[in-house]
């Protein structure tokens, strides 16, 4: 028999990724997003969910552009300072000596400094509430060749994880390996 | 210089999630998904990603409802063969021995014995591309009540999660508390 926790988002495990855009008078920021995640595979895509009242929501709607960024797992706290801090008051990269660079493929600045970035360019608007969801096509993935095994794929064993526990409002690292999707369940088949 | 990996979604961390539904024979199943996240706080809502050719996309257009549940770091191989087999092909439930609940809220089933379930009502259809993105707005959050802290929410640590990277198809748990959300960024302020 389950306990009702009530009608509330608290599922796991969460991304805490930095959405990075250009603001109306062209300034890089980056703003964390925790309600998200993949949607599509062709087009490759993936949906961020904002409030209307955000800075970045207006540079979204404006530049239809932004960038995905995922910090490793050592970068937590400049995730979180992301998500504390309006970009209308502060200047961010500033603030955290980041490096903001231009995208060649869409309107939209990535951190030089985080392991994996995604270039999107904005394809769907999606109202559902208290949050707008913007749909974005990933144009490109970039990584940190530092981060790459050789199988050419960021190694996860190198950049960690920050997975965000919207229950109690904290952050936690990757654990261990479990085993190999779609091969691991076939001892139920 | 960030080296280019192309158009993948590769972004991490991914979720492994079964969602629960009603076949039109009134069978229940269970399926993975990946490709999904909490998408807006009011109303508070959960978005999944399908193929149109699956088994569970018709499920959800013809009941209009799902179930989203989360399984404990030591059901990771569970999940896994929600994701390997289709229901049209297996009665999953009968060849796991897990127990399909029939919820109150929503025309769906939710899954027993995994520690923390979402009943959602089908609130928009967002057609994207090779997937399909359904909206569900959560009706209720039922969790076990041997998984929940003394403040009443579920206790990660108890649960663990179970943590997929498209990148190398793999499953990895949770590990160390990194910091308080909302808290540890101030350093940078």
């Amino acid at each position: 028999m389950k306990t009702s926790l009530g009608a509330k988002t608290l599922a796991t495990p969460a991304p805490a990724w930095a959405v990075g855009t250009y603001g109306p008078n062209g300034k890089a920021n980056a703003a964390t997003i925790a309600w998200g995640g993949i949607c599509c595979s062709k087009p490759p895509c993936l949906a961020i969910s904002l409030r209307s009242a955000t800075h970045t929501h207006g540079c979204i709607m404006a530049a239809k552009a932004f960038t995905v960024n995922i910090p490793a797992q050592s970068q937590a706290s400049l995730v979180d300072y992301f998500g504390i801090v309006s970009g209308r008051d502060a200047d961010k990269f500033a603030k955290t000596g980041l490096t903001a660079v231009k995208s060649d493929l869409v309107n939209a600045p990535y951190i030089a400094e985080f392991p994996l970035v995604f270039e999107c360019a904005l394809l769907q608007v999606v109202e559902i509430g208290l949050h707008t969801q913007f749909i974005g096509e990933i144009k490109d993935a970039k990584a940190d060749p530092a981060m790459l095994g050789p199988d050419g794929l960021v190694d996860m064993a190198k950049v960690g994880a920050v997975i965000y526990n919207p229950q109690a409002r904290e952050y936690y690292g990757l654990g261990e390996l479990l085993g190999t999707a779609f091969s691991m369940g076939k001892v139920h088949a």
